[in-house]
């Protein structure tokens, strides 16, 4: 556990790190919800507010002052165990509270958790303040995700600034390689160090022999794939994959167009020509699979990509692996509302490793276990071949 | 028709007037979509705007500098001849073009139309700007109606501003007028004065000797339905009537609330506590019927309140009426896409009849015929017994 | 009101009759039920049989037998005054009762019927047998219609039989008769004649000049506006009905199939190429209104039809018309479930009138009014031209 | 591989158990379809020799007769590489074939084989007919389920028969099996015997140190965790078991009833009173695994249970793991529409072990894996704890 100086200093960099990702932002762009699965991004700062003021505002802090009885009901997410909340479907439904509304109610938590930290807290506090902050900075990647789809499914395609480099090229050769047959040891291990609750036990796994790419496949590598009628081919598809595609009449990508016969791909700088050497981005697992069925290849577990991480290099994109997001031997979910965090979910999602260009800074590491449901596509979301 | 010189004065008091409608708003206001009945304001406005742009700028004004080439497919409502448009359920997800961006439009469009409206034009577009006119005279009453829903469904109820008055009471008896069998005339007789196509032609109607209130059914009249069961006994419902109460658990008006055993209305002043007195509003055909079967009563078809209207008082609800919403004999839609204005629509809706304290300053008229299908409420709708 | 023989007589004929329409059918085919829209045959039998048992025997019949308890359950249609029922869209999911259990239901209320008759009743209950009995006959239309649905809408398209005639031609030239302008009267007169509630009470409409055709639009005509493109052209389209073609991806009437390059049609006797000269069956009103823009003519409404209809050739078709179904004035439902026969429908569908080649003898009449929603096709629906 | 003697053998006992299972229906039952995951009898008939017909008859006996060209459209599954078929929504739409016809088509493809079969035939066509007697044999259970959903969601609540015991007890002490920590072998290792390409490739798997249920999860100890409030506690529930608990207002396991306060089970020998001591049957995995987190258990996973069940009872229930179904290392599908039978499953399934009340003789063993969506609940699935 970091020291409370530091975990203050990291509580405050990260509050107003989130504050930055919005800067490029309209006041409109902070309302919208075009798809259910992305939150509007007032809803996302006032949301990592509301679990301060929640979880440790509110139980710990003498004479807090709430800033305003509704928000909980405003902001809660899906903490059953914290009462009723706005249903997910209508965030996009609600002008008020107002930007500026929401920035006051950041302030206000911000400088009552600041004050109350300065006097001193107990380990239990520690402890949730530090999921707070990883929990906001899941969300400063949300933030970023969901900004690109609000602005990339807009019909005037407008860009979120000039600087944001989605495309960092892997230069390098692609290799296979290989890993031997035997026990490895999975899950997080450096208790000084902070891990969500679904990294642990540390446990024992035993792997067949393997082969692992040390490179990402490339959009030019999966334009092979189009091209060659991967999308028609039913038998590279799971039944429920093939079904996906033709009630959404998939064909590429999220983000991919084609204009005058080229490919384009909207970006967080704008609509660019196609980078035919950038990791591929924005498949969902039903696309990684089939892609790597037409390889003759498939994907990695969660354990293999685990066991040779530190062998290649990773993290422009969250990889989709073939493991089931499924609780590790001797899990134990933390009591009350914080237990909600990452128990609930698991079934019928897919675990991805890595990270992505969206990630915030020291948000992942080898052990990190992201997960989605397998039709999504809105994340960075990229693919790795194993055999 | 008016001289153009007062075409002109009306057609900049419309657009003022639009303007001065959304003075209250927040911008956060003009962006969201509840439901797919409510417009995002700034839609009205730069479809309001659109309009003018499409159908007389475009063609008609020398070297007119379209404003953007995308705004055609972002403000196009339902005009299957002017191309493609933006899904009507998907109007909510566009964060742009911004407020301002819109507010820029309406300038660019009402400039340009004033200085080419000071040239002097032909009689055909002199009736173009009228249809124009109107068409924003009703995008002003839905802005107020669509306003409502957007901040009286969100949890924080906010008002919209102080003054507006919702429920002018109808300080009068109750009494029954009562109207003689025979041949009655219907349909817009006044040439020099606007009608939309679907008032014409004049026609003879026969009716059957009748009776009708004078008075529009209260607040206080339908909570005695309510307390009565009425929303139970299926025997007073139409079919899918009571597939739509069931289905929708609907138990009063919109916007009524019980808090702490007492019934509140939302209205554009805050929320308030039910007035007894005031005219009944934001119910459904099928309420109105249930009700008026309840009463032992009937709703007037459109004809029995076009013939009574001149003796009783009204303007203040949209009056439900039994009559589809059917041509006229004779009726002619006008070619290409003015022609998709009324026509298209004339299929399982009711007709209501009279205006709303919603409806803008001489929008109405006593042949004026208002249409919706049968389970909308978000209108300020309300009923009048027949006999 | 025909004495007490006669309505024994013809109970017992229509009774009879009903079963020989099944007589064509395997055990397999009384079972299920491809849409809602469709019975399965066992249910119109076991619903016929239920409507003399529950209006009649019940309450009526000294020490009658009820024939099993689950019954009312298993065969009310829609009458919410007489208790639960199974769910429309379930009657296809129920192998028990089987049919051989459902023809012995049918022969204990027909002989508990014969048995009650013969000792003379009160005229209320002639009233309700007479009800009854054109309930029936509703059904054997219905039974028609269904079994058409059934076996036409199965892969190996089998015949019913080979006598029945779907298309008997109108063998003379269309023309148009015109009606003067004036005062007609509408709805049933003859006292004597039973009618159903919805075709009273007889009164006066004003009508305009009007040109009806004296010949129903034939398969080739219909064809034309096929090979015209009228499927696509969006002007002679409601919305809604746009919607709907849209969406079921509609390219001609139900039944018409091209198999190699021929248009043929599935017909009671089996699939047969297409007979030009038929007339058109089993649009939905959405298709006879588009079909009649494209003409440059329009639909009757039901007054005109009425008053006309003694000048022309009818009865093969039932005839979409322009007219809403509602409420004649002064009409009155019976109190409690036959009330629920026809008032409860009054929303939203439209009036059919005439008859069809599936229509049971003596069933119809000049007022009498059908009614169905505006997208249905399985009846025999076509349409005859107004100008 | 069993000699071909002894294989034709067992296939005539099969095609005549398969028959035999149905001496009890009624015509009526072999056409209905109540819900999509469940297929008429019929079709089960039909299907299973439209197996053997498509991938031997056809492709391997000279001369060989197709039955009626059409079936393969009506009796394909799932086997996009063999051409369409009819919907799976829509098998209960078909009243023909009849149930005759299809006992002849079974009686051709049977007697055809047989003639077939005494000629001596390749391994490869061995090992197609070993897949179609398995085949087969899954769909027995799957008859047995599927009959039992048809006659127990019927109001009549018909019994099947009098003989069928579905609840043979446990009568001995529920006990814990400590298993060992280390290093597992999991999956077929017979290769004399019979089992699916999932079931392969055999390999190492390391299980930490776990205990194992010896007995089933019973009524009276599922009607505990009811009474607790059980179904209303989200903190032991999935969230998507959440959900699902409260869309389909889901109170207890498939099949029981309260009737006059006491709790009744719907078997295949008609209503009965819950056996208290029976193993638990027709539950989801949501509701496994929330009855599993009240007792602060778990469900085992798939190796947990193969590693221990030589050491315990088991085959009247198939019991829910906590695995999701994956394919093996090494998995390989066989190529060509074999090859669907599996791997085009494998995404968004659980995988349960063991075998039930319905399975057929010979067919299960202890690497048996079995599969189905987390929310269903019409096979005989049952839970045994793990901690």
């Amino acid at each position: 556990m970091p020291a409370i100086h530091t975990l203050s200093k990291l509580f405050l960099e990260t509050r107003e790190h989130t504050e930055n990702l919005c800067k490029p932002l309209e006041i409109e762009d902070y309302v919208v919800q075009p798809i259910v699965d992305v939150s509007p991004p007032k809803w996302h700062l006032g949301h990592t507010s509301w679990f301060f003021e929640e979880f440790i505002l509110k139980p710990h802090k003498p004479k807090y002052q709430i800033f305003n009885d509704d928000f909980a009901f405003v902001f809660n997410s899906y903490y059953e165990n914290v009462g009723k909340r706005v249903l997910r479907t209508d965030r996009g439904n609600l002008s008020r509270p107002s930007v500026a509304k929401v920035y006051e109610y950041r302030k206000h938590v911000t400088n009552a958790m600041k004050e109350f930290l300065a006097l001193g807290v107990s380990q239990e506090i520690e402890e949730i303040l530090l999921i707070g902050i990883h929990h906001e900075k899941q969300h400063q990647e949300l933030l970023i995700t969901d900004i690109k789809y609000i602005l990339g499914n807009n019909p005037l395609l407008p860009k979120y600034n000039d600087s944001f480099l989605e495309n960092p090229n892997q230069d390098f050769e692609q290799e296979w390689i290989e890993m031997d047959e035997g026990i490895y040891e999975i899950g997080h291990n450096k208790p000084a160090e902070f891990c969500y609750d679904n990294e642990l036990n540390r446990h024992k796994v035993y792997l067949q022999k393997y082969k692992i790419s040390n490179k990402l496949v490339t959009n030019s590598e999966y334009l092979e794939f189009i091209e060659a009628g991967g999308y028609t081919d039913f038998n590279l598809w799971h039944a429920e994959g093939l079904d996906w595609v033709k009630t959404n009449n998939i064909k590429s990508p999220m983000y991919w167009h084609t204009i005058d016969g080229k490919w384009h791909q909207y970006t967080l700088q704008g609509l660019r020509e196609l980078d035919l050497e950038a990791p591929l981005a924005h498949i969902s697992y039903y696309e990684a699979f089939a892609y790597a069925q037409w390889k003759k290849c498939r994907l990695p577990t969660e354990f293999e990509w685990e066991s040779a991480q530190d062998t290649f290099d990773w993290g422009t994109r969250w990889e989709w692996t073939e493991s089931a997001y499924l609780p590790y031997p001797g899990y134990a979910k933390a009591p009350g509302a914080i237990g909600e965090y990452n128990g609930k979910f698991m079934v019928n999602q897919k675990v991805l490793r890595g990270g992505s260009v969206a990630t915030s800074e020291k948000h992942t590491r080898p052990t990190y276990r992201n997960f989605f449901q397998t039709n999504l596509r809105w994340q960075f979301t990229g693919l790795r071949l194993a055999k």
